[in-house]
């Protein structure tokens, strides 16, 4: 019987800590819709000082938080948005800017670290003397972590060169930020610095930080107040909302500090994991919290095969295509979970798969 | 100084009880998007069960919770609503159906006591052998209560005959119920027999119910799993959300039995108004628990310098066009809160206006 | 064995003259894609100058002129636009301005002579202090003459104040002029005059002008301009389309001059009707070149056996509801014509309908 | 002075000739609204017999025939389409579909003859089981001759092994064929075997084939019913269609025999450039009427300075970005015209450039 239970499927799956359960039992609310909520208040302008923006919204979702932001930039019938083709926004948001919001995304290559080649971008804004033929180009959008290149981080001077072409181009640019806590730990500079060349910044609150829901949209004073209506539009806007701002401000509190110490127990998971014959991990990739690991041919055993083993022993994984396996370390993932896990998956390698799918 | 707080704007204006909070203190939660969480599974099953229907959907508001409906009723391209010209998805919703989601509205009008005239729908139903100039009707919308006549009742009787309009007709039957609560206490019938005929019901867990924020959509399984698509889409989907449900789930064991109460109370308040000279109530539109007061013209004062004088003794009210106020009743507002308010109000319009606005 | 073939579904079943035939085949033309074509470039500044306004644009037809200038107006997301219940863009365009646009209609009450009260127009607009949850306003249209009250004329006046009132509130005025040609002849008033204090028109040129199709859009220089990309996105810009065009310079010359005609036998239909025992015509609403006539109950014969008898004697008339048919005039339907009509309706008349639909 | 004009801009640049203006002329007509044009009905009979589909529809342009189809194949909210990141329909046609489809648009990279990997196209699809984060996969689009590979076309048999793989995942598969009676020429393959495995294909009449507007599409009975409605939708039903549908009758008779001939002017025409000093053609890319050439570096010209050289000898070609330019073949191109055109730039090439943009 399994008792033990080790969810490395992502750091969504955190749970709200005694402290977030005591202050959300004793936040103080009001109407959020009516007026403004005060431990949303709070939370918004704690956010914003981190983000270095003039004001910040809570919504309840990383792909609100996106979609509201890429709708808002794109407010016009016609435009366009660049962005990674293996970006969070363009693959794993139910395609919703385009099928929801009628904005035509322009894809860049995604290379491995995360960033798009800038003169790639270049070329795929859009020439305004064509505009007989082609949609108007408005946005840039980056994504820092970058989730589906494992986490990888993309530098200030990265984003500050994309967000030079941008204003010279008259286009606005967008960071999903769901995990820049997490990239601002890598690489130990502060967030503002992080997203100082952008016109709008996501964070998820309910990833590395672990409060139970919610995301975070910061910008201008302007652009909030048009992402407040967007917010009301799609449903998003909740009344007495502070019952959650409070467990993420616990989460601001808390949790932060606990990222480098998640950066390093993947580290540890990914060493662990190369060392076990029939498995690879990019040990490069391993910036922050996501471990990427593939496994070998001669290995016998599919990723889901493993998965399903893996899960046996009370541990859940991502199974990610075809021999490939996502595992995502989170402040309630301890050292000693990620010794079992490296040994449970030793044990079901070395057994073998046997050709269930 | 004022002390003494008197909100009756909206009944979305409650707050948490310390039961509810303590209940969110301690909400078994899980990731919500990757798998179900507990005690948003159980909550979702007992509004099923009170809904009568087979499946229920936790979502952030009432907003989400209608747009989700109709465009999933409507989702594909050239589908038509009939809703009431002054039904609140028509008025209050941003236009979102089709700003958000490309669906035509066309409007029957909303008589005063919140139905619409069942010819009237008839006619406005297209006929098909007319598509191609013609969109096509997929759905028709109630709402019950209806907030914009007063939170007057539809009964189950009338909505049975849209239904079968609707069945014969191959059309869906939606039914924002987000005051459907308050209708089934006033109308003395349970909520699943109200909604019967409804392929869709929302029902807003955050007003009169006091939790601090969500709705519930309730329908077939079919439809309950494509609608928790669009959830994902828009940006709905949360993940420990227990921590709020955990608050519903009290909410439905403490306030349903307060609303008659609640009801009660509106009625005095409105009495209490009818009998103030200058003011004037239609007593027969009181039947839940909002109550809209018209100003005569010769108490010279305005609704807006009314309410001013209002909020200067604490109480506030929603001003909502020329010489008209909506005030609304929920469990916390006492009875004495009601007779404080009349009493202010009488002294106002003694005292009279002073000419702003 | 019928020969006589008197089409009088709607003035958009005129065929082109030997004139137009002529023209077309001799037309100056070019690529009005990548440059200009020279005889769309005639046709669009005589029409800029017939309508009074800097700029015109032709398009394939009156929908996508509509289509174009209701989404130009309307081009950020969240805007609403206010018409008639029973406007032709409302009922008869596939919805549209929603379902491809994602413009929220907001309809006023068409009244019996196509006016819209233009209190109901004022009350209909929404106050931008609550854009958390309305819509905004962007435009209000209006269509002269009315097809859906028997072409009935909106004057110089009545529009005027129209456009006052949207200028009063930043809003945009565009009418549906697709018969403003008929409105102009039976007004005796210019139609650049009746279209003052319009931001964007449209003209149909294959309704009562004959040409075989297009319409055309006018406005400013810059809405003009806009309004280009957009005929391109939806696809009306075409190669060498001055071979319509010159159709319809043609249409211009020969048929302005035969609408008045088209009234008067209009008329004369509609007093031949009117003196027919069964049926009824309101001949104040005869204003221009279309008759609406009712079937009295006692007459015994659905409008769906009328038109069938009258179709077996070569006439086509358009039955339009429960014992209601529309005939329309245009310049190929001679007096004679008209007589023959009538004397076939009374025939069927007195013969009686056998209960068939 | 100039007088010979040579416009090798397009080969949509083609005026109509003196058969299709007598054609035009004495074309029989009526409204293609209310019933349905004769010419037009033959039109599109004889292309659904080419095409080898059950039925065909006119259409004003090649943007509006595509965007019919994507729109008609993904008539469901939260659809996806997978297509080429330099399709014509991707790059030129406005973003249409997105921004007023709200189709999700999943590039795959075009190689230099135009194909997609196949294996890319399946990686491409969504999983359903993911569809709580994914759009639904409905379409694929191939584009067949491609025109931005410069014309090259796409066989049969690798047409059909998308086909396949569409049919076994449950996709529909469109071919945009714009110039697939070139295609069709340059392979030696009839048409409709070219396009068996697909579900809706269109083609274009106004470019080789010489008709000054319009063009087709072809699929189902059932298909073109629902293309039908939305081509009233978007505005391109026209009246008396059959005058330009005339034109294009003639088309295919008298133009689809000169397009092999068209294919070796424009070989012709690549030859002679690549022996120019100081250009460079691929020649194997030259299947059909396209050519692209490159200037090199040390020719000291760039594609603006050479496209002006050559505006003032009558010459218009198409500049396509740095240092490339496009010249396109069609029959009102003599072989003399080429010669003509060669011996221009040969002239221009070798006095070169002066440094202007």
């Amino acid at each position: 019987m399994v008792t033990r239970r080790v969810d490395l499927r992502s750091d969504t799956v955190t749970k709200p800590t005694e402290t977030m359960r005591a202050a959300m039992a004793s936040a103080e609310v009001d109407d959020d819709v009516l007026g403004h909520d005060p431990t949303a208040a709070r939370l918004e302008r704690e956010m914003a000082i981190i983000m270095g923006k003039e004001a910040a919204l809570f919504v309840p979702s990383g792909t609100m938080a996106n979609l509201i932001c890429v709708l808002t930039h794109c407010n016009v019938r016609g435009s366009e948005v660049i962005l990674g083709d293996y970006s969070h926004i363009h693959i794993y948001e139910n395609g919703g800017i385009s099928t929801i919001g009628g904005v035509h995304p322009r894809t860049v290559r995604n290379n491995e670290d995360g960033t798009m080649d800038i003169h790639q971008i270049e070329e795929a804004i859009r020439d305004p003397s064509f505009e007989i033929c082609y949609p108007t180009t408005k946005l840039i959008c980056l994504e820092n972590s970058h989730a589906h290149s494992g986490g990888r981080c993309l530098s200030a001077e990265y984003t500050d060169k994309v967000g030079e072409l941008a204003r010279k181009q008259g286009l606005k640019l967008h960071i999903d930020g769901a995990r820049i806590f997490n990239a601002s730990v890598a690489l130990g500079v502060p967030i503002h610095r992080l997203v100082e060349a952008a016109d709008s910044v996501t964070a998820c609150l309910s990833k590395g930080l672990g409060a139970p829901a919610g995301s975070i949209i910061a910008g201008s004073t302007s652009f909030i107040s048009r992402a407040k209506i967007l917010r009301k539009t799609l449903g998003g806007a909740m009344r007495q909302v502070g019952v959650i701002c409070a467990a993420a401000l616990v989460a601001l509190e808390e949790n932060v500090g606990k990222l480098e110490w998640d950066h390093n127990k993947a580290k540890i998971l990914a060493e662990g994991l190369n060392k076990i014959k029939g498995l690879k991990v990019d040990l490069a990739s391993v910036e922050t919290n996501i471990v990427y690991f593939d496994i070998l041919e001669d290995a016998n055993i599919t990723e889901i095969e493993l998965s399903r083993n893996l899960e046996a022993h009370g541990i859940l994984v991502m199974p990610e295509g075809p021999l490939r396996i996502r595992a995502v370390i989170h402040h309630q993932i301890s050292e000693s979970d990620v010794q079992y896990t490296l040994s449970c998956i030793q044990k079901s390698i070395s057994t073998g798969g046997n050709g269930g799918s």
